[in-house]
Parts: structure tokens; C-alpha cells; sequence
């Protein structure tokens, strides 16, 4: 299951991409990258790779083409853009989007790399910067299968574990699902935390029964203990889970799924966000649930 | 950390009392058993237990006594009423009440044992059937310290790990954050896997991918299967999951903490009541939210 | 539909209390007046009222009795204390309890009254002081029919219309479900205010828009103007406000009747509580949706 | 304030629109109309109207065209498409959209209409068929202020009020506000509702108490009688209440205000809609929630 030397473009350098571009490197691929800033490029050039004048001229010399890119607009502007993926695509070549966007994004660049005969893959990844660099990231494809099939090697050394979920938008609405599941157990972990607190319990017992019952997880054991300490270090921003919560709740809507637990943790980060606090991590949700206990004492006596 | 051959009283022989007083008599207790009907006491008095004539009479005979029985208004008449526990009471005897009780209950028992000179541990534990058997029950204890240091080998026979959480009710309002959490996090797991299936996407999938990433938890693991079949089999009836969804609400109620996670949820499980689903595993909360899938073409047609 | 003379005693004072005996004299009742503190019933004396030393002397001097107390506390000590209501009740008395108290209150002073022979009425009222003032309050009635009956010139001497609602507790009941619509009504609005006024609109102008259309109603014009001005003088607490909703909670909980909107109101409340505005009338529910204004535009930022 | 004779074209004829176009035609205006489906202009024409061949017809004819649409893709080709109305647009003439659109689409129009030196408003409406008929809208103006001071009298002949709330995209905003504050002061109402009738309380005494009171308003009056009796014949169906809904928490979303009510009615609105209830009246959001009435009972049991 190793690269058998296979050829691989990667376009985007971000702390995501090259995680991922080296570890593709390490494995033994030939990796031809690029950049809109060169200077990463460079630094992986001194690891291996060849470097690529423009995302056309990246398809153009590799059989398949990864991207990991900023956000829609950056690979909206990258694939059909000037000197951009679409131009590099012929009949055969294999563009894979691994970028989180959103569906209508998705479809306009399948649509686009299709007109051309080549083959699109979307998929996104669930895990943020520690797992790319260990390169246990979960991969949600959907698109080409036998695009999947082919860039399966180049996946297994980025990733562990991936699945292909049918058509294109596939990816992208797995990610929505889980991520919304993320965002509702986030609030409600904060929620716990604050209880806890007000009642004069010990949050760190609190997270100690947790990890040891039924619902202990990574998440909890990770985030709790800064939680506690009033610390957001930023892993995954706060506005980008709100945006994923808003963006599932979109989906729950178009399908008539009612999410009332959802919506109402969605309510509780555009509050977060309201009190400054959407570049900070998502966990920071907690600071909406507790920053008022200040006033904890004045309000028991107001309930009295 | 072995029973060193002490004596222990144990009241109520049900689902969970039985597993556990068996336990202890695995690890060399010398155990005096009571229990409401007594062919569930001479079940227990064939693998070594001795059998007390009422709860008084267990009390005299050992130094602690420990309950686990079926509601408040058991655990109050068992302590309370004629030939009950505070009968047996004198200086020196300990009582330790594993039932789950609210904090009202707790008290009125632990003033009783009080006035006659005894001590009073409460100790509801997290964790249900199968817990129980294994003795890998997180057990939350409050109360007297001396009581919990003198009953802690007993702890250790019937869970993997026990707390101390000073005053009486402290154990039982960790037990309603740690159940709140729990509600909040099974309803938003039902949210994505309804959300998921009408989005046409594989739900055994998203408990794979669930499973590998950060949120990765034995609740979902354990329940995610047979939710996605409908299967409710009941470990903890859905009527008790949101009692204790409400208790925790008036907690913070009490507290004036806004939780609105949970209050959302709390309504969800509501509605699963009224659709007759109390008696069914908590996690039929799942059909609540999911009970309209025959109609999701038609609403589709009714959103466009 | 006039008084006829009819003598009627009045137990409580306070600022309701005043105003609906106040409202009696005037129709020409016969009133004989006790409060806890007796300057207030010297006030009344100078109008016309009798002063009685006691409940129970009150409850002696006249075939029916009124109280308006301040909360159950009261309510319980003022019927079943020493010299308390109970104590005058013979067989054909009436006693009408118009204070707003919990089901079991009422029930335990209805059946003290009851064994002593005598008819009891809660009968609780919407509308606070200046309806009180206006006899324009609503009364909502439960209990003994006949004293419905008798008590009706009284009623109508104090209140634009009173409702029979059978059984003890149906009183209650139905100020709970009155009160619940009006917090959420409240929390809508306030909802409302905060997103105009984010988006850039005119708050009046909403106001003005509501006023005309389908939804105009007293409330929004009475509290609207003062709301957007940030003044929330206290006309009906809002700790009263979020109690009203958790105990109509409650009875939705005791029914398995879901209602998401009250619950995601009462949230809002208890927010409101933490951040010490429980003192504050109940339109400050408004502040806890609009305190973060000053942040909107970074907050905008960090949503781009 | 009448119609000084004045000229106005006319365009769409649905439901809404030939009752605006008549009272111009009653109020005195020259008023010539143009339809999709020709029979509806022959219609007026005998009560006085000119029919033009094409929308470009209509405004090459008129100073200023009045348009009111079905939906934003009608509004769009109207305007915008072959013989639409940009093409009849030159310096000096003015068009006014009163259809209910996005502000994405009336941005587009606006642009397009002054690009030819046209003056734009767009107008949306408050109230439907009924204040439609008699005159009574409530109209929400945003654009040119010169083009809203000289349709005026034509507003006046239509609507009982109309409001200039600056620039383009001002009218649509609050009319979103305003409808968010009634669909969650109909789920508000629709849980009182249940909750009374579960409670064993009149409902029809739950409304008479809510007219007299601070709360009383046209709609709960109006829609609550049939409310009672499960009819809910549609005149704004439920499926665009709940996409209003949806816009305006889209709204708030993108300005970082909080509003859990809103969200929770919203989640109530879709839970409708999955139970194939979008085509009905919104107030039968009340359905959702009494809809497992037939159960209370066992439900009752369940939680006991």
C-alpha cells in the first residue's frame, strides 16, 4: 500500500496543506507543489518536491492533483481562474478538492473539470492541525469512484481512514453533519461545566466522571482542562463552527429536519460571537454560558 | 485493598442491587443481605450471603449497611418506616444509600441517621446493568468522609472508581450534570443521524466516522447500531433521562444558569413521552425527532 | 349589579390589595379591612372601611372574605396561622383567596377551610397595579360555584370580567398559561427590537409597523417605547416573569406536553437573572438579547 | 390626496395585485395593467383599466409602474427579461416592486433600473388577500425617496400606512422582522393552546382572557376559533412563514444577534413541515405541536 512512486500535485501550502504535502513526501511520493506565496514552496523543495509555476501547470504534469485551500472563494479562483486547474485538465487527469466549501462550489468546479474530461473527487477532511501532521486525518470523498480507487495511496499516507460517500456534495454534507454533532456536544459539555461550577462542584471531578463513563472522548478529555481554566487556545475558530452549525441547519431546513438542540447551540455561539469571541476556539462557547458569574451571588438573591 | 473479611449489610436485591452485592461477595465480603421479596435473598444466601429479617436487623448486625433501592419513596420508607434502617442506628453504624434520590430525600435520611448518633454517606452511581455486573460503576459519594475512607474496599468491589463529594448532595447533583450532558449529547447524536439519513447519506457511515475522530465515544458506539435500526431495548428508560433533564433545568433554575442546549433537548425528550415512548431505552429520543421520515418526500415538495 | 350593601371583609393591603378594597368602598360595599401593617387599614378607615384586629376577626364579622397577599408564604401563614382565616370559618362562610399562589397552597388552605364548613374560592388575577386601579383586572376563579355566585358583585366591582374554571387549581392553571404567553410574546419582541436595530432599522418605526398589523397589541405599545430607551421601570418583576414560566413549564413536564418556545424563553429569563436584571420589570428580558450591541461591529468582522 | 388623474402602470394581477390595482382604478387613477395570463387585465378593462402588451410596454406608457408578483424568479424576469421592464425604463420614469423578495433580487433590479436612469423602490407589503381588498396594507418603501413622495397617492389608495425606510433592502429587512416576531408569537400562542387543553382548561376561556388582556391582539383573535377546531385554511401558508422565519435568523446570523425564540419556533415551523403541513395556514404550526394529543394519557402514565 505504499506510492509506488506515484506522481501527485499539491496546490496550497497553508498549516493544513503542508502537513499534508510532506507527509505525502515521506511516503515516498513525487510531489510537484504550489503556492500562492513561494516561500513554502521552497521550504518543501529542500524535502523533495518539485515546484509548479501555476495550479495548470501542476495538472498539467501530474496524472492526479490535490488541493487544500483556504477557504470557497480561494478555490473557486484557483480551479477555473487564470492559469488555474481547469486549464491543466485533459482527458484522464484527476483533480481532488480536499478544501472545505460548500456544495454549490463543489458542483461549479466538478462541472468544470468534467466539460473538460477529466475526473473531480471533493474531500473534505474532518481533524484540523495535529492530525494532519500525523496524518490521521478522516477523509469524506465523493465524486469519480474510480478517482477514489486511484488516489487511495495518497490518501492512506494523509489520513487514516477514508471513505467514499457517492456523489459530489457527499463530502461535504458528512462534514456538515458531524460537525454540527460537534457543535451541540460542545455546547453542551459548557453548559455541564457552568452547572457544575454554580453548584459548587469541582469541574475537574466533573471531567474526571465524564472520561471514566459511556460519553468520555478525545474532546472532552483535550479541551476540559483549559476550558476550566478560562483558556481558548485556537484550534478550530469559533465563527467557523457557528458557520457549520449555520450551514447544517441550512440543510436541515432544505429537507424539513427539524434540529431543535442544534439551533439552540447555534443560537449560543452567535451570542459567542456577539461578545467578541469568534476567533478564539469554538470551546470558548463556555465564556457566553459563564461570563456572568460575577454576578452569581446578586442573581440567587434576585431568585430568592 | 482487599475486604479483609469485612461485614456489610446490603438492602434492595433488584437489577442493580443484585449485581452488586454479588460483587462484593466475589472479593470475600461478608455480606448480610434484605430485600422486599426474599427469593431474591436466598438466591444470594446460596453463593455465601447471610439473610437479615428486615432492614433494622441488617443495620444491628453490621457495622455499614449499604442500599441500593428502586426510587425516593422506597429509600424513604426502607430508612424511615417500622423495622427500617434508623431503627438499627446507633453511635458508630454508617449507612451508605446508592439509590438515586433527589436531594430532599437525601437529607431528610441523613438528619435521621444523624439524631441517632450514626453516619450517613449518599452514593448514586453513574452507570447502569451491565456497569453493575462488571463493578466498573463510577460511584459519586457525599456526605461523611470518615463513612466514605471506612467503605471505600467495598467501592472498589462493585466500580472502577468512587469520588467524594463532600456535603450530602453533592453526589446526587453531580449525577444530574453528568445526566444532563448525557441527554444533550444522545439528542444531538439523534439530530445527525436523522439529519444524515434524509440527506441520503449513509448513517453507518457517519458512526464510523463519528468512532475515529474526536468525538468518538462507547455511548455512540453502543447505541448508534440499533438506533439506526429503530431498536430501543431499555437500559435507561427515557422517562428517567428526562427527569433528570428537568431536575438538572431547575438546578439551574435555582442557580440562574441559562442552559439552553439542555432545555432544548429537555422539550425533545418530552415529546417523545407524549408520543409514548417513556418506557423505551433513552435513546428512542431518536424517534421523536425521526417518526416523520414517511412524509419527508411530500414536506420536500411542501419546502420547494 | 351593584353592591346592596353587601359587607364583605379584605385581608392584605399592599399595592394590589389597597386599590381593589379601595375600588369595593366605592361601589358601596361594607369592607372591613386587615393588613400585617395597620397604617394602610387607618388610610382605608378614613374612606369608609371597618378595621378588623385580625383574619380570623375579619372572617367573623362578614359572610365573605377577600385576601390579596403578597406570595404563598403569606397566603398559608394569614389562612392557617394563629388568629389566622380558618380559625373565624363556620359552616356558610366564604373565603376568596385572589393572591397568586402555587396548586398546592391553594389546595391546602381550600381543604382547611372545607373542614372547618365553610366555601373557598382561589381566584387569582391578570393585570397588575394599574388595572387594579382601573378595576379592570381579569379574575380568574376556581372552587366552591355558589361562592363563584355570591362573590360576583365584588368581582365586578374590582375587575372588567371574571371566569369560572371549576376545580381548585384551574385558577391557577390558567394564569400560568396566560403568563407563558406573555413571556414569550415579550422575549419575541425583544428579539425583534435587538434585530432591527442591528440591521440598521428604525426600532419606532418597527414599533409603529407592529401597531397597525395583525399583531398590534397593548403590551408592545405600552412597553416598546420605554424598551428601546433602555428603561425597564418595574411594573411586574421580571424574577416573577421567568417563575411564572419555569412552574408553566413544569405543568407542561407533568403533562408530556413540548413546548420549545417557552422553554427557550424561559432561558432567556434565567440569562437575564445571571446578569442581576431580576429586580427589573420583565421587559428587560430585552437586555440580555441586546447588552453585546457594543461589539456588533467587531463581531460583524469576525463572521466575514 | 386623491389621484389627481395621475398614470400608473400595473403589473401582475394575482390574488394580491388585481385588488391593489382596483382600488387605484376606484381611488381615480389612469391605471393600465398588464398580466401573464391575458384574462385577468380583460377583467379590469372593463372596470375602467388599459391593458399594455408587455411590461416594457407598460412603463414606456406610464411614469411610473407599480409591479406585484409571486416570487423573487417572476420579479426577476419581469424586470429583467425580454420586453421586461428594464427595457422601457429611461430618465425620469420610476418602478416600484411590491412583490416579496430577497434583497438579493431587488438589489439586482435596482441596479439594472438605474443603469437606465430609472428611479427604483421596492415596496413589500404587511397584511394579505384581505387588506389587500380593503385597502388597508401596510407598505414598507425603501429606495428613491423623490420616486416614494410621488407614488404616495397611490400608496394612500392602497394601504392604510406606508413607511420610507431608506435604502434599497430596508423594506425587505423589516418586513422579515416583523414576521419573525409573528411566527414566534403564533408558536407561542399554539403552545398555550395545547398546554391549556391538556391541562383540562377551556381553551375558548384561554382566548377570551388573552383578548381582554395587555396581549389581546387581532391575530390570536381572528385565528385562534379555528385553531381550537384543528381548521387552518391557509391564507399565508406555513411553508412561507417558516421561510421568512429562516431569513430572518439568516439575518440575525449575519449580524451576530442571538435569538433563541426565534429558533426554537423555527425548528416548530419545520417539524410542521415534515409532518406535510407546509401547504396549510401557518397557524397550524399548532398541529406539531397537539398532534400526539391521543396519547396523553399513556404519556401521562409514563411519567408518573
Amino acid at each position: 500500500m505504499g506510492s509506488d512512486g506515484m506522481d501527485v500535485g499539491f496546490l496550497g501550502l497553508g498549516i493544513m496543506g503542508i502537513a499534508m504535502a510532506r507527509n505525502l513526501l515521506k511516503r515516498g511520493f513525487k510531489v510537484t507543489v504550489w503556492n500562492r506565496s513561494p516561500a513554502k514552496c521552497e521550504e518543501l523543495a529542500k524535502e523533495g518536491a518539485s515546484i509548479g509555476s501555476s495550479p495548470a501547470d501542476v495538472v498539467k504534469k501530474c496524472p492526479i492533483t490535490i488541493a487544500m485551500l483556504a477557504d470557497p472563494s480561494v478555490a473557486l479562483s484557483v480551479a477555473l481562474g487564470p492559469d488555474g486547474v481547469v486549464e491543466g485538465i485533459s482527458p484522464g487527469k484527476g483533480y481532488v478538492d480536499m478544501s472545505t466549501v460548500d456544495s454549490g462550489t463543489s458542483s461549479r468546479i466538478a462541472e468544470a473539470v468534467a466539460a473538460k474530461g477529466g475526473d473531480f473527487l471533493e474531500a473534505p477532511v474532518s481533524g484540523s492541525k495535529q492530525p494532519a501532521e500525523m496524518a490521521t486525518l478522516i477523509i469524506l470523498a465523493a465524486g469519480s469512484k474510480s478517482l477514489f480507487d486511484k488516489v487511495r495511496p495518497a490518501f492512506d499516507a494523509m489520513g487514516k481512514k477514508s471513505f467514499y460517500l457517492n456523489d459530489v456534495g457527499g463530502g461535504a454534507k458528512m462534514k456538515l453533519v458531524v460537525n454540527m454533532i460537534m457543535g451541540s456536544m460542545m455546547a453542551a459539555f459548557s453548559e455541564g461545566l457552568s452547572l457544575a461550577d454554580k453548584a459548587g462542584l469541582s469541574q475537574q471531578t466533573l471531567l474526571e466522571v465524564l472520561e471514566l463513563g459511556a460519553m468520555g472522548n478525545p474532546m472532552f478529555k483535550m479541551k476540559g482542562p483549559s476550558m476550566i481554566d478560562g483558556k481558548y487556545t485556537t484550534a478550530f475558530p469559533l465563527k467557523h463552527q457557528q458557520k457549520d452549525m449555520r450551514l447544517a441547519l441550512a440543510l436541515g431546513d432544505e429537507l424539513a429536519q427539524s434540529m431543535p438542540v442544534a439551533a439552540a447551540a447555534n443560537e449560543t455561539y452567535k451570542k459567542a460571537r456577539s461578545l467578541g469571541l469568534g476567533d478564539q476556539d469554538f470551546s470558548a462557547v463556555h465564556q457566553a454560558l459563564a461570563h456572568e458569574a460575577a454576578n452569581a451571588s446578586d442573581s440567587a438573591k434576585a431568585a430568592a
